[in-house]
């Protein structure tokens, strides 16, 4: 026996095919998937019952024992990754992934916090309604991730963040105490919406267990353009027609600059331009519906032609096949793999006010520039959410190591001109333990005062997720 | 002088056209608009600015003067009526009631908590831009309520809640100190969501100054059909084909008895029946979209066809003109005048799972009628989002006080059957005075605790609204 007096106790509580302690055993646990981060624990749990976590937590907040919740290990913040802290203990909910229900009348889902998105996608998908929770990681991440993070993706612009997809949780507090909130109601104005805390939490409150979602009406019918625009405002102005006149049909509004295009098509076979000319900006839009392809594409047809009277975008190509519309994406959704490839970069996911974006792209690239003036800004995003992946390479000719020495300095600056022109400095990603500081810095006293003293509310004993968010 | 040291006070503060206190002046700030509940008060403050607000509540607090926010005074519930205690202080908005801002590229509307709703949708429809928060006292209900209440409406179904339209708030906290939260952002996962404990906590956490609204794409093109159902199960299945064929169209989707379609008929001049029939039940679907009128009569007439070859429906009727549109939701709306006219009745504002509602109707109304046979009931609402207007009027030759005697036993009945199917108790008008009791019986011990320990997060001197909520 190699494990603690407290893992005995743990297989006690939960059954030994539950509990791992062997070094081994415990050793895929303890590192994000990117390898930013490692830490330690004495135990890893895998329970197969709410009643099993709350077992768990009890015993863990009678003991002091620090808890890691874990999901699908996607995170890009470290925060389902356990501290230095030999005592941890990891709570994986992998093994909860059944869908309790799925109610085609009422439209919702009833799903455990261990399902992965992508079957849940396919359960709703399966069952003629859209689950339009849709990310890079959906093959892997699990539900109770997407909630402790509130996980954007594709899809915001039309159906929000993961939070507006969710009526009821249920939850597991510190003490083992079952919040039962799966409620599947629209309406429900009775007292202070709990489930709004856990959402997002990070883990840092309690262990959501399972959640009731949001079912919306297939959408199988699709239209997707690119427009090549002359600036950052043009393509707003482009946006503002585009809502105005399709209204919920835009699923999606993404931009990319002149040079993420460049570096596809320098690093990524087959892809090609999707002009003759160059142009200093993209937008891909997709549009989507649940039915009459001929009057979406006459939609699209129609704006798009008002567009160019206006002079609100130079020139536009519009799928008209299956294959045509996977290109157009494959462009857009190639540039992170681009960008990979041609060496080591910094990456930064913020979020402005839509309105200020190109005010903000001026003004965050001359205070970069005069930290590093060679440096290649490769700026792409979720336009219609407001949502930048502001990425920085290296100069051309600088050594793989240049963002190990540098990023910090830039990165300071990057924020801090989000936080002028009030937007966020995590949109989606969240915090962790990658963007603690920056958090600290940013949110007011008053907002962290706050936000301690809810912790202390559910959290007394402070063993949930030491050493993230807050 | 007739006022008190203390209102002496708020005067040396913010300036005496801001305080009233004498007895005539402050009356009409003393009761409920439907004169259920009257308290008292030693003065009302009229703020011009968010900084006076803040040194009122500082003021407050540091003397333990308990203060109770007031908007339009339009609840149902009693919540923005003071208590007997001659300390209150009433804090009325009516004074702050800008537009601070309204942007077409973001969509977004920054305003004051005294703006009144309709003004604030006519600013949107000015700019081409639709605010779809729309409820019968949008011509005097004011936007602080309507976030302090979390506020519903009729177009739930498409749009959600209060809740799913705020980007941001500003609020004061009882310390005086200011919560600076008027983001415009879609995406920003920093930490825990504080604004949503604000929305809907009834006035008891702080005082909303100002809010960021999301707009919505304009919606000119509307159909409306009458569908005759046999049942509300009918009713349900027909939902379900809507639900799925015309997706973000649908607008509402309303359900009413035949008993309610009788009584109009009887009390409103100028109603006719819709069908030459009388049927058990009544359906009124209303398909909303932001162009091209042909496709969506195209898409209604298409689906309608379905519906009756499925047999989800006895028969339609289609709107072909504004005046056919607007008799048909005249039929609707002039159900609440109808009971009016019929005499005192008893109210129930309800949320089901959807799919419960048939059996919610069919075990209700049984355990209703062990209380009192001959009841008679008028069962309404906004079915696409579970919530039921489930109204009783009294048997047919009783005299008009019998649901003052027999209301307590009957609404015993009806909300224990809500909770049984895991109904809410209060779907869109909150808990104020009125359903205090009903509040601490159905809301888990766990729930309850939590949510006074972040009251006293808040509010640790307990000033905020006291005897509302919780």
């Amino acid at each position: 026996m190699t494990h603690t007096a407290f893992a005995q106790r743990l297989i006690d509580a939960v059954g030994v095919d539950s509990v791992l302690t062997a070094t081994d055993d415990i050793a895929p646990w303890l590192a994000d998937w990117r390898g930013m981060y490692r830490g330690n624990a004495q135990a890893v749990v895998r329970p197969r019952t709410t009643e099993d976590v709350a077992k768990i937590l009890a015993l863990c907040q009678s003991t002091g024992t620090p808890v890691v919740p874990r999901g699908g290990n996607t995170g890009l913040c470290g925060g389902a990754t356990p501290d230095a802290s030999a005592q941890n203990v990891v709570l994986s909910l992998d093994r909860m992934n059944a869908v309790r229900s799925l109610d085609t009348i009422a439209n919702t889902m009833v799903a455990e916090a261990g399902c992965i998105l992508e079957d849940l996608q396919r359960a709703a998908r399966d069952a003629n309604r859209l689950l339009p929770l849709s990310l890079a990681a959906e093959g892997s991440c699990q539900l109770g991730g997407n909630l402790a993070t509130n996980a954007g993706g594709v899809n915001v612009v039309r159906y929000g963040m993961t939070r507006e997809l969710v009526l009821g949780v249920e939850a597991v507090l510190p003490n083992g105490e079952i919040l039962h909130g799966l409620r599947t109601l629209r309406k429900d104005n009775t007292g202070y919406d709990l489930k709004q805390l856990l959402i997002g939490s990070e883990g840092t409150l309690g262990v959501i267990t399972a959640a009731a979602l949001r079912l919306h009406a297939p959408t199988p019918v699709r239209q997707v353009v690119i427009a090549a625009v002359g600036s950052p405002r043009q393509a707003l102005a482009l946006y503002e027609l585009l809502f105005a006149e399709c209204g919920p049909r835009m699923q999606a509004f993404e931009f990319f600059t002149g040079e993420c295009v460049d570096l596809v098509i320098a690093n990524v076979p087959g892809v090609r331009a999707p002009f003759a000319d160059r142009h200093p900006g993209y937008v891909l839009i997709e549009l989507a519906d649940t039915a009459n392809e001929a009057a979406l594409a006459a939609l699209l047809e129609r704006v798009i032609e008002t567009a160019i009277e206006r002079d609100l975008c130079a020139d536009a190509v519009v799928s008209s096949t299956l294959g045509q519309l996977e290109a157009m994406w494959k462009l857009r959704e190639e540039i992170s793999e681009a960008q990979r490839a041609d060496g080591p970069h910094l990456k930064h996911d913020v979020s402005l006010p839509i309105e200020a974006i190109p005010d903000f792209m001026a003004s965050a690239e001359a205070r970069v520039r005069r930290v590093c003036p060679q440096v290649r800004p490769f700026i792409f995003g979720h336009f219609g959410d407001g949502n930048l992946h502001y990425n920085l390479s290296r100069p051309a000719g600088e050594a793989p190591d240049f963002m190990t020495k540098h990023g910090e300095a830039i990165t300071a600056e990057v924020l801090d001109e989000v936080a002028r022109h009030g937007g966020s400095i995590s949109a989606e990603h969240g915090i962790g333990q990658l963007k603690r500081s920056y958090f600290a810095k940013y949110k007011s006293p008053l907002e962290l005062r706050l936000m301690r003293e809810i912790k202390a509310v559910f959290d007394p004993a402070g063993i949930m997720n030491p050493g993230k968010l807050l």
